[in-house]
């Protein structure tokens, strides 16, 4: 069983969908990183940092999914990452209405001793100084490193974002901070920028119309599952990564054939994570449940034809 | 080799784009129709109309690909359809500049009596009417009737489109149509509303993010393949539609999962047709071209995954 470190927010998410809202929901990075991970079978660490606002039972779920939470600083007195925003009617665009950093503000990552040799590690979008501290604690070079992040930091801190980005082997990126990244419109050309910048594979996340993976001259393409409703998308992009990066560290085999069923896991469990608000459809999924989805993955997708 | 019926537009496009622009050049549906299904083994014929303002030339570029054209009037004194656009920077939008319907304002159009027992029937998109016209004249029902329309038609010709959709087995469509047509955001109701229309296939088509097949239950996807640079998407949905039609007309089979590769080669041949400007691609397109990319597509979208 591979370890998996997970490097990310542990939130307050209160959300506003076309189909209700919610007061302060458990949410953040790590947590939909965390949730998804455990499908897999890994021992999986989330290095976070909450507030003493944050209530046992929502610390209690990650922990139920067997999660090592001993490199989730508690702050006393400090209060938790906010995040407050509303979607459009289409859901493909949303507005962050409050943004409360709290003790993220100081956040110093400490790597528990147990995981500084894990195989792969997972740092879900913080500033890139905190994934680069982490990536200097292990003790070992991790068989895949997993980086994920967002325009925000490459309009305030690319410098450092890049420095992260030479450190690594996986980028994971949506399509639109892909272009901005490298200013190229085509993806293919972008992703071929971006390998250049160091990782091998480069992952171009585009919602609703899927993944790409790109490696070299190889290109590998996984839907998102057509749903009769997406009721919420919060945490999909997480949930993805935690899927992808949470097979990888249980099969130990990081060959190109391995990462493309990596990003069929993910966006296979992705597409349960925007069926509810938040964490909810996540909290209790069956693996039977996954099992199913992943056989109408296979119906969507493959095909026999004579090739010549 | 079965029998392809093509009824659509022969046409001159102006057409501007970030790369370049072109003079009245070769167009219409029916033209981009033709030149995609005739990569299979077919006889196909083209039911349109033209003033004789179209050079010779242009009509032996169909011709010359076997493409039985005495279906095609010419009118004596008259003009061409003619549609002038401009794209915008992204290629996702385009501005319509000028659009003469000319000769075919009054296009009356008379299926070839060899034609009237076609296998396949492709309706380009015109007016419902005149589609309704060419089912009328068929002698037989023909094994496949696919639709092809635009929301032009919803806008100003609705009842008769509905009377045109009751006719046929398969309609192809693109998203933001699909919804206006049915009032439904999600795809996956929209084409579950439009079945209860008549057809019992439905294509969805995203542009560059791929088509959806949809028969009762089952979804298939297919992506449009990853390009450096997209030159020009004029035809590229009338070219899918060819190889659609095409490939179905040549194999006679109308199962599901012909009609699914009929899905991945009429997506293959559409990744061709957006390399140039207007026809220009696929008037040379050799048979080894398109079956080197096939095999690409199927890298892109096949994997191996352990299912339980």
């Amino acid at each position: 069983m591979g370890k998996l470190l997970i490097v990310g927010t542990v939130a307050f998410d209160a959300i506003e969908t076309p189909f209700g809202k919610t007061d302060k929901i458990l949410g953040g990075a790590a947590t939909f990183i965390g949730l998804a991970a455990s499908q897999f079978n890994v021992n999986s660490a989330i290095v976070s940092v909450v507030g003493d606002d944050m209530p046992q039972e929502y610390l209690d779920i990650l922990s139920g999914k067997g999660i090592d939470l001993s490199g989730l600083e508690i702050v006393k007195g400090g209060k938790t990452f906010y995040w407050k925003g509303k979607y459009h009617n289409d859901l493909n665009a949303r507005d962050t209405l409050i943004t409360e950093l709290n003790t993220l503000a100081d956040f110093n990552p400490i790597v528990p001793n147990d995981y500084r040799n894990s195989e792969v590690v997972m740092l879900g979008n913080l500033h890139p100084n905190i994934q680069i501290s982490v990536i200097n604690q292990m003790t070992k070079r991790p068989n895949l490193i997993v980086l994920d992040t967002m325009n925000f930091w490459m309009d305030n801190a690319l410098q450092e974002l890049l420095e992260a980005i030479k450190m690594i082997d996986v980028l994971t990126i949506n399509d639109e901070e892909a272009r901005q990244l490298t200013n190229e419109h085509s993806l293919v050309k972008a992703a071929e920028e971006i390998q250049k910048m160091g990782p091998k594979y480069v992952v171009i996340k585009k919602g609703e119309h899927g993944a790409l993976l790109f490696c070299k001259d190889n290109v590998f393409y996984a839907p998102a599952l057509p749903l009769e409703e997406v009721f919420d998308p919060t945490g999909a992009g997480d949930t993805f990564a935690g899927g992808f990066s949470g097979y990888l560290a249980a099969t130990g085999n990081t060959s190109f054939n391995s990462i493309k069923n990596a990003v069929i896991h993910g966006s296979n469990l992705a597409s349960f994570c925007v069926e509810r608000f938040g964490t909810e459809r996540m909290q209790d999924l069956e693996k039977a449940e996954v099992s199913k989805r992943l056989h109408q993955f296979k119906a969507l997708t493959q095909f026999e034809i004579e090739l010549q």
